[in-house]
């Protein structure tokens, strides 16, 4: 049995995971109101004690503990360096994780462990060249070259978010100017989104965000383009052009066998992806969302002891 | 002893390299006045035979013949499929010089024999993680992942040129816009110069140029630059941070060991590479100018019998 851990900004799944990647038994814990990294590691092998416990696992059947990370991690040595929304300052987990529970523990970061999921048990399962896109408040990459996860020095390798594609297009949180994520993230939709229908009160899409306190969220748009708004349709056409170049680059650069598209807004299936394949036709890298939706990371980070390096 | 070739729109190389990689006779044969594809077979074929009987080998001392090739391969099968500049229509050279000379071959694209010709005996050798980014007519790309040539389905990776940069900007020769090849290949630099210097004819650059007919050249620019012409610096300026857009994407995305820039331009050495390091200086990724200049392409050729795919 193995323990996946898939901790976030605002939870922290954790996961009883089989040899053929089924999550047995799972458990959520609230991560957003942590102040200190001693509070989060407390949070974190207690739940996981939790977790053991409630499964009626004994310490035996544990084979390996997994866990992804966002932020900055040192995959060599199992350190969380540091991360934008947690407080996390070099908090040794992979060690805290093995001598808590007597089992061989891995830390990996978030974006490439539900790259892994998806290749170990999910659409990419036996394609041995894939990028995972994570669309969600930033673009985030998983990159699987040859079978194995692409780590790059200092683990930064994956950061297809901050690829330039428009040198002369709006700063981006990172400081440069133009990249993928201020266009193409659902953040960027979102915003979009909230800023055209300023304009626009009376249109369905208008409507909508005014009964949402002048707010969009990820399912805002799709619900008005159901509803044959054009104004929705307009920005959503404009959105996937920008998330196509980019995924153009990744062709060109990885020509990958496939391209997971992962992150909330991959519900949104045939809609997002038709439009995205119909883009990229005439090229032999085939277009999926994730299978394993929101447990990729989990199950991803479980399986992290069959990562070659 | 390997026999390397390197096939070119102007010239094919074909060259004696030993053990250590080092050229011990090499002859060029022209290949720009070829008009068929058993035209090109022929000089190819012919070539290596002068080049072995001039080196006085005898055919039981030649273990390998590589060979690198611009267009579209199927290095699986050894076979030239197509190139915009050459008269190529799926012609078999793995096949062809098997047979002619009694030893394993391959082919692979130039781009690729370029970056492995650095890997295996030049300035990335002893790293295993390497983009080489080739600046010409046009920028070209190997990328070296854990060791090995990354050579994506239908050996279409490492299109690096065609990664776009620009949405807004200049429509490339491959139908899309913005590609950065379309701002930072060499051909772009040469043709902005020829452009500006139309309205500053008295500058040192506007006499260099019309002392040359009106054209600009590789190094037009850069004479002009060591002869403190303002209008040439703001011009490599503007160049250098088009190219400084495409190499950050490329450490985005990779985070590798090392960028090696090679084509004639490299030649710049410091000039080139200083105002790049200083642009990509905090991160960890090195850059480096090509050591084999012209030679990478062949002996990266005769080098593919190490590549483990």
């Amino acid at each position: 049995m193995k323990i996946g851990i898939d901790l976030g900004g605002t939870n922290v799944d954790i996961g009883a995971v089989d040899d053929s990647y089924r999550i047995l038994h799972s458990l959520q814990f609230r991560t957003a109101d942590c102040r200190t990294p001693e509070e989060l590691q407390t949070i974190v092998l207690d739940g996981a004690r939790k977790l053991i416990a409630e499964a009626g696992l004994d310490g035996e059947q544990i084979d390996f503990i997994g866990m992804g990370c966002p932020g900055e991690i040192d995959t060599e040595k199992g350190i969380a360096l540091a991360a934008d929304n947690l407080p996390i300052d070099r908090i040794p987990f992979a060690k805290l994780l093995s001598d808590a529970f007597g089992a061989p523990a891995k830390l990996d970061n978030d974006a490439n462990c539900a790259a892994w999921g998806e290749h170990m048990a999910g659409v990419s399962k036996g394609y041995r060249n894939v990028v995972t896109v994570t669309l969600g408040t930033g673009i985030g990459g998983g990159i699987i070259v040859d079978g194995k996860l692409l780590h790059g020095k200092e683990n930064h390798a994956g950061e297809i978010g901050h690829m330039v594609i428009d040198i002369h297009g709006k700063r981006c949180g990172c400081g440069r100017i133009g990249c993928w994520e201020t266009v193409a993230s659902t953040r960027a939709l979102t915003r979009e989104v909230e800023h055209q229908a300023q304009y626009a009160p009376n249109s369905r899409l208008g409507k909508l965000i005014a009964a949402n306190g002048g707010r969009a969220n990820g399912k805002t748009l799709f619900i008005a383009m159901s509803e044959e708004d054009n104004m929705a349709r307009s920005i959503f056409n404009d959105w996937i052009r920008s998330l196509e170049v980019g995924m153009w680059n990744i062709i060109n650069i990885f020509r990958p066998d496939m391209i997971v598209i992962s992150g909330g807004i991959s519900k949104e299936g045939e809609t997002l992806l038709q439009p995205l394949r119909a883009a990229v036709g005439k090229c032999s890298t085939m277009i999926r969302a994730g299978r394993l939706g929101g447990q990729a990371g989990l199950i991803g980070a479980a399986a992290l002891d069959e990562l070659s390096i």
